[in-house]
């Protein structure tokens, strides 16, 4: 699994963008944040003139196997694949944001734990039916972690090739905010027991449960690389998201970085080859509580705090539209000078 | 001026949104702020149904006597002039951001110090060349002041008679940081050095200058109604905003509050009639720093903290997709029922 991921720094260009900002008929500085992204994305497509094209979300579903039990999620597994019907008939959060936002939106079966046969729309790429039960033994083989980074490299090469130069991933599989927590711990070495939140609606006594559970899976394991900790924790749609991070990376795609699951594909995909960051975005703080502390350890602040908690990728698709924003203050507002505006400061 | 604004609480509407919110497909509150923005508009159109249509950015363009002498400026008043030909060029931040978001945008000259004559698509509501200095005397006179409001008022009737529901308001005035700190001051209690901040960029002894110079303004008059400090530290473009904002809750359209000066104005409505507030939603937390304690003063979180600094409707224009986000959901996405999505708790 090789892939050539080179860091986006370039005094020279960063020198031109700055300059062509602090030009545009505005107090220096007043975008705030939006100036921060419009540089990004100019260093990442290497021009003063970037754009955002046939922007694209990739929604990867998979099942874990802690979650048969019940023991981790409020929802029983089978709601994965019944939202991943619901994606397909474009009726939950994620199709309605996409929708508003111009996003182009593809479904992935990593490893749901259902035979969706050849129902329409789906992307097949799944690994199996759902990992297995890290209690027991490795979420994953060596084989399979293999196949999944390679799907979903393959995945993003696709949409590429198809003009596509902004890309965003979601998820959906009941019991990954578990295996995000384990791979969050590994990665960050925080401590498990801080890595764990209430996922999609656990109350007080069963996030203590949660607590019990995983810190005993995490203390059973010692990985001995970031790929085996991705192998002994990860599920089918965070390991193929960790593909498709570091292959969109590779490619010069500018990635808009969703909640506490992608982020957590995001902090394996550094793990192997650390210059990934410099493509990222980062779309909001999640409501999951471990999310604000893996942005504290990235050092990044997200662009939006709304509290959401959905996954599917829903806060990248809400952010779509501030990036959106930033590249075209820089390509479409006027100059002091084209607009005979001045800049002088009063003298005094 | 009599304007009538009720309040948009009713128990039995906002039971009906809550419930239609929760069983849409997603974990209870998982669309955290969003779930708010939508029970709120529903609330405001009364219905379940709520729509965004024609939404309207309208930028009000004043100036301010204290601005000619530069002292607490950084930019010269010609600026004023000279942006509202950027606005009605297309080159400014505003255009770019309406455009992109498919906002409706409209120019007013409130009280601009410049003859514009008949310049095609600007809206001449000019009071006069700008205000009077308040080091010498009021801003305004009474009667000046209530010929604002009832322009902004009129300009915001005719949108909604043109099917807009959602407005936003937008300013542009060198100098007008100066009259919504001291309006700031007087409707919030807060003393006027702390409302104080670097406006388009001054340095810190200017910020300190301008400090000085701020709360001798204050401290010189004594306003004994909101009405008669709004015409002593206002703006044409500020109070024109208030009438607006007035109209805009009158006719139970959606507000989106900006920045500084648009909450200065903001400030000044709710000091004239409280329940003007129901209807506005916040966008962003503006980089000049008094923005934050008035959004305190009023115990409202914004969407957006992009540290931006700019005036001109930007945050309001960026926030607008935000909001569309919110009725999309609440309108699009399908029901655990709709989607036979299971959404029972694991029994354990």
């Amino acid at each position: 699994m090789n892939f050539n991921i080179t860091s986006i720094s370039n005094d020279e260009l960063e020198g031109k963008l700055k300059h062509k900002i602090d030009n545009k008929t505005k107090p220096k500085g007043a975008l705030g944040t939006l100036e921060c992204i419009a540089k990004q994305i100019g260093l990442i497509q290497n021009t003063l003139e970037p754009s955002i094209q046939n922007p694209t979300m990739i929604v990867f579903a998979g099942d874990h196997g802690i979650a048969a039990k019940g023991e981790v999620n409020p929802f029983p597994q089978e709601v994965t694949s019944q939202m991943v019907f619901n994606f397909l008939q474009g009726g939950a959060a994620i199709n309605t944001f996409c929708n508003l936002n111009t996003m182009n939106l593809s479904i992935v079966d990593a490893g749901v734990n259902f035979d969706f046969k050849d129902v329409e729309g789906l992307i097949d790429a799944k690994i199996d039916y759902g990992t297995k039960n890290y209690q027991e033994q490795p979420a994953m083989t060596p084989q399979q972690l293999h196949a999944a980074i390679e799907r979903g490299s393959t995945i993003v090469k696709e949409h590429q090739s198809n003009d596509c130069n902004t890309i965003a991933f979601g998820e959906m599989g009941i019991g990954n905010t578990s295996a995000a927590s384990l791979l969050m711990a590994y990665y960050t070495g925080i401590p498990i027991e801080d890595c764990i939140g209430a996922g999609t609606g656990l109350q007080e006594a069963a996030i203590q449960n949660k607590i019990n559970i995983l810190s005993k899976v995490y203390n059973s394991y010692s990985p001995k690389s970031a790929m085996e900790a991705l192998a002994t924790f990860g599920g089918f749609e965070i390991a193929m998201i960790t593909g498709a991070i570091l292959e969109a990376a590779q490619l010069k795609m500018t990635i808009i970085i969703d909640g506490f699951i992608v982020t957590a594909a995001l902090l394996a995909a550094q793990a192997i080859h650390s210059k990934v960051i410099d493509y990222c975005i980062f779309a909001h703080n999640s409501g999951e509580q471990g999310h604000q502390k893996m942005l504290r350890f990235l050092d990044k602040v997200p662009l939006l705090n709304l509290g959401l908690r959905l996954g599917e990728g829903t806060g990248a698709a809400i952010a779509l539209p501030i990036i959106q924003s930033a590249v075209s203050f820089l390509n479409q507002m006027a100059s002091f000078e084209d607009a005979a505006v001045s800049d002088e400061v009063v003298k005094r």
